[in-house]
């Protein structure tokens, strides 16, 4: 089996798993209290080029939710795109940590939403006790279709929702992707153009289960309620006993770049597949996805060759979606590309 | 130091980094869909001897909250002792997870309930709507006291709830502890003994950030129930992305009776230190815990002798507990009970 | 001035008064065991020609609120016209009461859905765990547009819900407004068209502080589920205290159809009213309500003489809303029409 | 039969029902801004000689909950007694509308707190984020078994929970007959002694069926929590569309007195009965409530006598309570004293 299917499936890169061999071996200090844990706030602001405060927990889910429900109250909604993660995959999570908040869905093309979609959807909300209260803007860096937000775009979006009194939260789950499409610096696309929260992803970037939320300085993560933040992520049972166990595994993927190694891996190969369907991308590649109308007997073709992958959208819909992770090997894409040249060549 | 603190303070054995090791290297399903999360049913099932499902968490406090939250709804209560986890520990975690549940509550020596005083504080209660409606009893094994529930005690206290239609939860965050205490078969002192679902502590045992959940067969288990479980657990944040290292730690404990022999070991050098503060022991020592009304100066002795354990109850109270841990080294438990012994010489 | 604005702004009607008068003067049972509230499930299983149960509460929003809860889990979805009351009016309650499930949206004209929309809706979502679950749909007759469901497509509509396993509430603030328009009997546009629950409105329509929520016969409206309704109701603190007091409202209501006279006299005013402004209606004047495009300048003109009313949609739209309540003086209505085609002489 | 079961049996006085009546008739603003709930806060802060902000729901469970949401995090626990209503009669209100809080208890006789009984309470709890962070006192007034806390208690309990940086709630559903046997005036008792907010009943006085919460000017009170109240009140449906019919059920209990004199009718009757079984009080009776332990026998033949009263305490107790109320015929009061010695007669 050749993997497309996500970047979940990937395994661990080395570095992490030595990470927590070195942490291991003596007592330390429990609840984030470890050296390791200690570190955290140091090493993310040294990438970040400012102060930082840094949580880790399990799951993206949980970094998400936690993050919203830090600026969130219940009678709060969050503005969010149509196709985001929060939306679509997460079971309700945000309702759940927020204590009953609504999501509020803004369209867009290729996942992204535009400052003049948001200014129109808020329109939809007054001041009075009857309407939900926009209390947060979450973007995705990577989109969910593999598109970037530039550093301009998102500090577009993120004058809208402060205009509006909302904290903007970044869902990072692929932000690495995202930086090394960008080009730039984490700073440049985050606390510069206006991110007070971000959901750093580690996990689908070759590490095992810990996930970091960074609070950027910012009017919003005010120390109240980032003390806050600490009662309900152990109320969710996301505060690791063992914590050094958490920290051990993102200090090596911020370590010598490893975070941007990774990433362009990924990004790099996606770019091969994009070109191989050049003809049938639903939308341009820009980071570790590609998403290509192929059809269903091209799809059948493919599955009958190994490749396993997600088919997208609505059943029929003939579209599918490939997903290149730090850890996928390079023959597998050049036969992935090769199989789908030759699918394409049978066409014609 | 001489850590004596918690059994959170301690490393994760080399079986289980082992077991991540293992379990790495190659692509596999995603969500708790892989070989290694497929094989926890059966791992379970043959250390419990019956049919069992298992289910994943970061935290003996999401353990022990997504097991309450399948049986009690928001109107209901759990009985509990007054010095239980999920009421001095979990920062209102069972309240969150229920959607507002509550907990009322037991006392009783040794942090452990009999079935009279369980009884008596049902009579609290009415089936009337504004009443909170019994729902679930959780007991503890080993308690927070370190005594454990012999067989016959969980039973007695497994009828007063099942007769009263409350569902038998066991937080086992130490439960490997109290079944090599007891010298029975986990299975005689959980479903043989009444329990519906249990908490499976690993990381206090020498895991590094995974417990289980086990649900017994039960009537009050049901499979629509189970199916709720894995809604609310995903809701939580709580699926991992890659569940395969989430099982590949939890595998290697139940093998070769790993987490027996741990145990075993954490048991046996605290009835050392049991013996060595014969005369002031609060509590019995069955387990891996020692609690001691040492005297604030001997209290203040040892800690000037690098001895790291926690004072124990209200400020004054000359309490002292010690917790040893699968790794403690024997040679710092010699050290503290000649400590001990040296300074209770000296008193007399 | 002459109001217009909202048919909360209307009085009680004197049936009514009568009713909570009547029911004074002796002790009577408390929490809806006196004899009035004992007969609210014959009076309206009369009105609705089989066996049904009603419960009361303080409000449209509670009503519709505990209704959801009852049939939805925290991880379901309800589906909802973009536009409904639970969406737009009532700042999350239905997150509130079902412990944080969400509102999924459709669209279509006059705030109607069509079977279509809502099948095309559908298809975000799956039955694994990463979704929110389809559990109700929720349809408001009248609409927030004024517009109404005929029987048939009351049933098309839930056809769609119970093949998706998905409860049909119906949102009646103004049910008796749309009874009136359609002139079928209450049966044939609720239960028989496939309705499981109702919030029966009676506030809007001359009540003072009562509604009801009407379960009917139905595979969703188990026994255990609306036992669980009463332990909701009370948690919220919407069981009344001396219960008579919202029976002795509700049972004039259905007493010589004082609902449909009460809504018909606003219906035929409201007609006049959409005879006034034919040329700018924006959706045809079904109930009381009428929607026209008036322009700021008209807007301005009849303010200025003390007509009451709100515009509606985003500022500048130019559109009004007019609602016609049960004790609106047909005077009031008359020189409303006469102003109103007053300003259209002279545009011409 | 004579009824000595509630004060929630009574009916409704005069003054109250003649406040609808005049309220009614044209149109009015809706949502409380209609010129009866406009009056509210500047009739209270006449009886409580200070500023106030006052909000209407439909019963004290609402009142008690809200209020203590204000005060509240989801992560916070309020310190209330064991026999208190919000523990016993509210089906767990204050979890639901806390998003999970919890109510940490303490004991007492007369259902009375003692600073000293609170300050171990509080012992328990640590400021680190494994402890539910004490954030309320609740004090009921009088209390569930008729005993009042006098200005100075009311002080020194105050002193503690402030201390803590805890708020304080009084649950004043039976505030009336409280003041009336203190004699005191309502600020002496309320903010002057330290409290916060006020659930002031009124239904249990004579009303019908909506309470008040009252906000003194208070560190706690700010006016953030005050906005945040009228959301958390929208939201779970506690505010009345037709606001009106609230407010003129509360502004004839405040003119004249009607709240003191109807309170100290059914104080002065209940001290009747407190002296015809002076010999089996359980309580002392100071305001309408009398609790004697009378035995089965003559239970039964009270009971037998067509007097109707509830049993206290556990089956079995022999204990029952009488209540009186606005509306009880001193004559049914003097049968049953009547009654009583000619049991208490027969016995010797």
């Amino acid at each position: 089996m050749k993997y497309f299917k996500s970047d979940n499936t990937a395994s661990v890169c080395a570095e992490v798993l030595a990470g927590l061999a070195e942490a291991n071996g003596a007592p330390a200090a429990l609840y984030g209290m470890d050296p390791w844990s200690q570190q955290l706030d140091g090493a993310f602001g040294r990438l970040f080029e400012t102060d930082v405060r840094v949580f880790t927990v399990l799951s993206g889910t949980a970094a998400n939710s936690l993050a919203l429900a830090t600026f969130v109250p219940p009678w709060g909604t969050v503005l969010a795109h149509a196709e985001s993660h929060i939306e679509r995959d997460e079971c309700g999570a945000p309702e759940f940590f927020t204590g009953g908040a609504r999501l509020s869905l803004v369209e867009g093309a290729g996942a992204k939403m535009t400052p003049g979609a948001l200014t129109v959807r808020l329109k939809w909300f007054d001041s009075h006790v009857h309407s939900v209260q926009p209390a947060a803007l979450s973007l995705t860096q990577a989109t969910e279709r593999g598109a970037v937000y530039r550093p301009e775009e998102v500090r577009a979006l993120a004058d809208v929702a402060h205009a509006n009194k909302m904290a903007v939260h970044m869902d990072g789950a692929r932000f690495a992707n995202a930086v090394v499409a960008l080009g730039c610096s984490p700073a440049d696309v985050t606390w510069r153009a206006g991110v007070d929260a971000l959901s750093f992803g580690a996990i689908k970037n070759g590490g095992m289960n810990a996930e970091a939320v960074v609070f950027f300085p910012s009017a919003f993560a005010t120390p109240e309620r980032l003390t806050e933040f600490e009662f309900r992520r152990k109320r969710a049972g996301h505060l690791a006993c063992k914590g050094r166990y958490f920290a051990a595994q993102l200090l090596p993927m911020l370590r010598n770049d490893l975070w941007r190694r990774n990433a362009g891996h990924a990004n790099r190969l996606a770019a091969k597949i994009g070109a191989a369907c050049r003809g049938c991308l639903t939308v341009p590649v820009e980071t570790n996805q590609v998403f290509a109308r192929l059809g269903e007997a091209r799809i059948a073709a493919l599955t009958a060759q190994d490749f396993a992958f997600y088919p997208w959208g609505p059943a029929g819909s003939g579209e599918a979606r490939f997903v290149v992770s730090w850890d996928t090997p390079e023959a597998d894409v050049d036969a992935l590309c090769k199989a789908l040249l030759a699918l394409e060549a049978d066409r014609k």
